[in-house]
């Protein structure tokens, strides 16, 4: 008899949609690794509810136990009831940074079966390695006189050579896995103090690398090759914000952020590292079970593959992708979406 | 007879392309107000080569002359031989601060007879009116302990109610003259000062144009919307650097920055308004005569109706439509097209 190894997951299904696509996640998650590995789940009601209910959005008692968890599962965060910025500064940022999640990993792919916005797509593969815990994110940045004509708000970027090194690492390293090129995203020509720091920084670890080839584009420049040649791209490394708009745009490149997963990852493995797919709680068709749960089933095989169950994650994958293959666009319910998938591992 | 009024116009044809599709905007230009006005140019050899020649980007003599002009039309700044951000933050940026450019205002349009990137465009028609003058832009920030492991950068993003509500303001004018539709843009979730004080101005301005609706879209979310939904907008209205990303990636869309002017307005008229071609220098085809002056001749355009000189600008954009929607995509050389465009007037 094989040994089974437990994992303890973290589950925080946060907000609208969010709620309906984890347990297909978890779903699907249990079936890939059947006899492989067992899984026991901790809840976490955390997210728009449990604030209104009872004022609290992440008691240092529930990070806590959120950190003795091999990793954490994340649905969807905001609500529109609730202030912009509060939910998101203070759980799903909180936990990115107390996890310090510092690479934010964000796979597009056009899939076989996806109809792209584009008349000519190409063929469309790279990540996303956005830097997770500095920038324009670090909440730094005040405002005086707030609500009078002499209000003055500002909003610093906080970048440091420690921060930017180590995501440019796990940039490189990753490329070396893939088609061996790195391209740096953002604005040096205008932010000069962090655009030299990362250029630099890039040159330097790039030397680690001889067999990967590195380029520079401004974050403006990358919007427009999203649009015109999104199939240049194979690993982009950029900060903070940047990474948040690009990969929102690169979704929609790709047939929707319906297909994208993506993983906040502490790669010293210090701290569980989280997987939640791109798409936001979507309060407009919330509670109609009609969310497509795939952004969500493949952060769960990013998941698999981050505790280094590479089998069972690769099978999720190929599920989904001949899941979209043969039925792409056509409307079906999360349920529906779940067993197809299901039914092909 | 009629009295023809004379403007002074300030030209930096700049770096690459710029010297090359400069001349035909003010062929153009001289053509369309033929009887209705006449011009003095004032050119200004500013950019590249002046720096690489004796070192000068803007020296102040030449800024108080560049005031005394009625209006400025602007090739493009950037040179691959000089280190990113001197240009662009001495000459470029300096002029839009120096003169209080505080609207940068960028038309998007989709020509008939270009072909979009998109496979289902649909009509796209709208105006991105871009602060000018604050946030990222400002060149507030700094580093310590360059070039070590210790190294910390900064970029702070400075807003002021001052700043934000002229430009709102002149975003919901405009709008009145359009399709009455505002759209502010911005990362209000996680940008929490900036984006709390860019809402507030946003309903109050918003309070005196009661015809003109309004909504919120994070620039995460507009960039997805830029690709699968772009006919919705009417006028956005954004900081800095979201208009900066968001006019390229709409660019793009509407078949090429090739196509899209743009103003650096001051208007309050205190000081010279800036007109330019959002594209740059283009190194890699600079010098060979084929650059497309469409953009140049549009920005030209606009310069003329800054100036009150509204017929002859319709009649420039009703040439350039015509011109765009019979020769489309054909490969013309610089001068043709400027011919073509000029034979239509
Ligand atoms: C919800 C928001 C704070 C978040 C971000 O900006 O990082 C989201 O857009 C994302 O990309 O995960
Ligand atoms: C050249 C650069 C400084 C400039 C900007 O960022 O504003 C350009 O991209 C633009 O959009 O006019």
């Amino acid at each position: 008899m094989s040994e089974t190894r437990t994992y303890r997951i973290a589950v925080i299904p946060g907000d609208g949609i969010g709620k309906e696509i984890i347990p297909v996640a978890q779903q699907v998650m249990e079936k890939a690794t059947a006899g492989l590995a067992d899984f026991t789940y901790e809840n976490f009601d955390l997210g728009a509810e449990r604030y209104l209910r009872d004022g609290t959005i992440l008691p240092d008692e529930e990070l806590e136990r959120i950190k003795r968890n091999d990793a954490i599962l994340l649905g969807a965060i905001g609500d529109p009831r609730i202030k912009a910025g509060i939910l998101e500064r203070g759980l799903l940022l909180k936990l990115r940074f107390a996890l310090d999640q510092y690479v934010n990993l964000r796979p597009t792919k056009l899939y076989k079966g996806v109809t792209s916005p584009l008349s000519n797509p190409g063929d469309i593969d790279f990540v996303v390695v956005r830097e997770g815990t500095e920038g324009l994110y670090c909440g730094a940045g005040g405002a005086i006189r707030q609500g009078t004509e002499a209000e003055v708000a500002t909003e610093i970027s906080i970048n440091t050579a420690y921060g930017v090194e180590r995501v440019v690492r796990y940039a490189f390293d990753l490329a070396m896995k893939r088609r061996r090129h790195v391209t740096l995203v953002h604005k040096k020509n205008v932010l000069v103090n962090a655009g030299d720091m990362w250029q630099r920084l890039v040159d330097k670890v790039a030397k680690d690398y001889p067999d990967v080839g590195h380029d520079y584009l401004h974050i403006d420049a990358t919007t427009i090759f999203l649009v015109t040649e999104p199939s240049r791209f194979d690993v982009i490394v950029t900060d903070n914000l940047f990474g948040d708009i690009l990969t929102d745009e690169a979704g929609a490149v790709v047939g929707g952020v319906g297909y994208s997963a993506s993983g906040c990852i502490n790669a010293s493995n210090q701290y569980p590292s989280m997987f939640e797919p791109i798409h936001g709680s979507a309060p407009d068709i919330a509670g109609q079970g009609i969310a497509n749960p795939t952004a969500a089933v493949l952060s769960a095989a990013m998941l698999l593959r981050h505790l280094g169950l590479e089998e069972p994650a690769t099978s999720i994958e190929r599920a989904v992708e001949a899941d979209i293959e043969e039925r792409g666009s056509t409307q079906r319910s999360t349920e529906r979406v779940g067993q197809d998938i299901l039914a092909r591992l």
